[in-house]
């Protein structure tokens, strides 16, 4: 409350508390008069309050996320992707490239992961682009070769599902639904993904903080889908010499404040081929249950994102480097610590 | 390229844009060489070349934005809305409440709004929130409930659709289509909304660049609806003392840059009922097409971003506010230069 | 507190909060027990309980100005710039180059801006500026220029202070001494002007939050110098179509929270000559105590910044207008509304 | 040029670059001709074109770095700091607590940091603070301690110099003079620490650009001190759930543009204590030439950023796991590629 607030202006703030169910709690200070609300489970829309007379500020305390908090849910999920489990202290691996463009090159990228050891293959089928003059995927036709590879290789499936229209075909295939970062909070397809069964990865927006990636992350959990992975892809900032800035930092918070388990991407973090390695094995090494990168037979005839795609020697290195940081990490003591 | 490139690197950096059918202009200079490609139309991806040996940057020139561009169109486009013409020099209100809550919230809201004079009124009847837990609007109820309004009232509806599914729903009683921010990327449904003939509402995205938002506007255009209406309503930035930063520049940019009309949101720009009317004045001054606001019989009880929403009164007074300095803007020689 | 805190770890924060002279409030809730602080009038440090076992997060409610803020000093600030008041409810035009470059330049200049019927002349001598190797100002000969400025013409000088060597030769011409946005944190810069008696404008660096800002202003006041001005010039985001992006609600915000007038510089707010206008009037009815502006005799062979420098003619026209705005603004119930 | 410039608007533009000594090249495009500039070698300021009738738009593509930038000066820069060398290829560590305290505290944290091996202490003696009420550091007293700190142990001093009137006597004491994040552009400090020799510690601006912190490094070397460390710190985005987003896509920027070393600062980076060791041991892993950790005997009763300190066990086995991927690090073919 301002510091001349009336008795009659606290009253009436502690009124609309407790008709609302909850119990206003009265704090003199040194300057102000605190009101504290207890009672509430989920918080209370600060709307409320704000704009009353002799209000000045009002402060969420509470964790507005019940199903994706760690204090809430102690236990690590594990996601469970065609027998690769995702989140047991190990880092998986998922490689491809951007967008699925032909058979030719969907199944010489499929060679060069799974020669790698990995056993998740990204590819886009239907591409979310900027603008509506690129190159935006083979759509059924991609998925088509998308299974083809399936089938052919000991390979699970992550692809990106760009609507509701199309989410039957794409599970079809899609061994993990992708959510692309631009449709981190299209609350539509998030009920949607939430009523299936099949794992999601839910890649962060790039302008969106970590507290509306978890709101997101609960949106699909509260609908009954507990086989979520969170995905940090980078967020924009104003620095340019890099595509976004890929925080890191964000893998730390996810594993401390969520039960759920995270991949990194750095491909679309830094959006410079060169720049993906150091920044994978950062991710590794600060916690990452997995890292996604983009990896390409040829990068430089790419139809999208070829700028960030390693080629598949970079590619064969970075995996085998990744390997031994995870199985460093793995003899640590701790990664992240407990709450 | 980088100032130790080779001939040879040059060369084959030359040989990839002719291959592509364009021309490679060699410019040596004093400590780099340069090559500038001519001949193509639409841009041509950075990824074709970064990675290459000896080339060290890729900028892009050309303008990837065909219809929406002003360079490319100087006509503005006039936008009519059931006889109500936005972009033609005037400044239009909209205005409602933030979410359709009861039939006796809506109408109430409705005469407030009509009393003042406006012929556009906003309210949300699907409602996207951060949280699953937020009230999520009365959704098919509050359709009805606004096409009561409707035929009650000689007010247009400008209402938020939220996916294809809902888009035939929403479009019988829509007179305006509003893209929220958080789809403004959303694709699939800038697809669905640009085959339809109702004018569209674009919301900038709180995380994305003026250049996205043209591009995003790009896919409703190039589908054939060219009824598109852009609005600035805040980004994201550091700064935590505003619920976002209201780009008032984006007005002044997107004029310059474009034909295409902008409406300013500054209740979603602010975020805090007292701050609004100086943001809404301000952006009639730096040429807005049209002004929405967010008002409502009882601010304190409302069932979402209750304290953005102004009180009748001071609704009443911002309106006579704005129509005297659009009155005045309306003598000044220019607004905003052409290019 | 975590909601498996135990009674032990309530004791010990409940504990730490007492030995500091404070007291402590257990409020039991729904899901978490709060301790709620009292007592303390600057605000508690946040490391001293975070890091403590069973302590979630460490929330600040406290406000940490004491000499700024509006809430504690509800009288608003007059600065006295040599019989010209800022702050009094008129609107003041502070106009001139950038740089101070040559006799001629700097005569042009203030001729242009006195036949407006300015009274404040801007022109920098001593120029931070982003490269070594960019014109840095012509320094103490830049002073003497604006010195020789001062005498001809009924004009009071701001010019940027840059470091406490030059602070007398500044003082000595200055009449408002300018501390540019690169320097808002420099405390020993603000130290020493906190120690003079001329009016400070104080610029809010491109990267700094309101708060910030006003903790920046609460140095030079601790310090006796009352006469402090703030300065809205542009924050950094990711937007890159303007330089900056102007934030037209710090006004808002500024005026509301504290008591000290405020300044708005559009021309490095957006950084191009053509968009300066709209943004200048639309601070103006954002409720602005002044605006600063660039004009330049020939924008085009300006030393530095040219490119946000309006022409003689475009300055010419703009003043009328804010003029026209300001006398509008004053016949307006109120700007910002009291707290 | 806009593609409606005409014939005399291009002409114009080719006089104006002629006039300045350089060379215009003409390049009619499919839908605007565009004007090359070659000749010039450090960049021409893009405010001599824009504004001029029928120019769109000012594309910069020289490096404006001569003397930072690794293009130019493709050998590494080695520092030296009594004996030991950064830059190397080992990864260093930096430690200490964030201020001096006391004799107690100093000597305390300076056996912590000795005994694990690391040769470089940090702490404050001047400490910019963002309020005036918090801890401003010993000051003179400070360094005293620092000077008894580096007779007692084999340790060289890191320690901030805030001005240049302090410069003297912070260099008696000073290893290494670090020029803290908020200085970064204050210009005048750069070109004191230019003159002298003594090795310099530079910190990113939380809200600067990469570019900025090479040219604000461009500054010391053009004095002639080429003895130069840059230091990531983090930058200032919309998440608040962490102090700063710590970019470790710096760290790899920064090593393959230039020559300098780099070291990481996880501590003010993050901001939160347990998120430090996975922080630090990405950044190894990304290529840091050192990390800058904040280590406290007690940190729960730290006078300033407690919350961010290791404790004196965590730092131990930090710098053991450090050192194990520092180790590790070394057996592998390249870190960041060459350009």
């Amino acid at each position: 409350m301002h510091r001349n607030a009336t008795e009659a202006q606290i009253d009436a703030v502690c009124k609309r508390i407790e008709d609302a169910g909850n119990t206003a709690n009265v704090l003199p200070g040194a300057t102000r008069t605190a009101v504290a609300i207890t009672g509430n489970e989920t918080g209370i829309a600060a709307e409320r309050f704000l704009g009353m007379p002799g209000v000045i500020d009002c402060v969420a305390v509470t964790n507005a996320c019940r199903l994706v908090s760690r204090e809430m849910h102690p236990q690590r999920t594990l996601v469970d992707v065609r027998g690769v489990t995702i989140g047991d202290g190990n880092c998986t691996t998922i490689a491809g490239p951007c967008a699925i463009e032909s058979r030719d090159q969907a199944f010489r990228s499929a060679e060069i992961v799974a020669a790698s050891g990995a056993k998740l293959f990204r590819g886009g089928a239907f591409k979310p682009r900027t603008s509506p003059y690129s190159f935006q995927g083979l759509k059924h036709e991609g998925l088509k070769l998308l299974d083809d590879v399936k089938r052919e290789f000991d390979l699970r499936i992550v692809t990106e599902v760009r609507d509701s229209e199309t989410l039957d075909a794409v599970e079809l295939v899609a061994d993990v639904l992708q959510i692309g970062a631009r449709n981190m909070q299209n609350y539509s397809l998030l009920e949607a993904v939430g009523k299936r069964r099949t794992p999601v990865l839910l890649k962060r927006g790039a302008g969106c903080t970590l507290n509306e990636l978890f709101l997101a992350a609960e949106y699909i959990l509260s609908l009954g889908n507990k086989q979520v992975i969170l995905c940090e892809r980078g967020i924009r900032t104003f620095e340019t010499m890099t595509r976004n800035t890929f925080d890191i930092s964000a893998i730390v918070m996810i594993r401390h404040h969520t039960h759920l388990p995270v991949i990194a991407d750095p491909s679309h973090g830094v959006g410079i081929g060169w720049a993906v390695p150091p920044m994978a094995k950062a991710a590794v090494v600060a916690g990452a249950d997995g890292v996604m990168v983009e990896v390409h037979p040829q990068p430089w005839s790419a139809l999208s994102d070829g700028q960030q795609a390693l080629t598949p020697e970079a590619y064969a290195q970075l995996v085998r480097e990744m390997n031994e940081l995870a199985a460093w990490r793995s003899k640590q003591p701790t990664v992240i610590p407990a709450q």
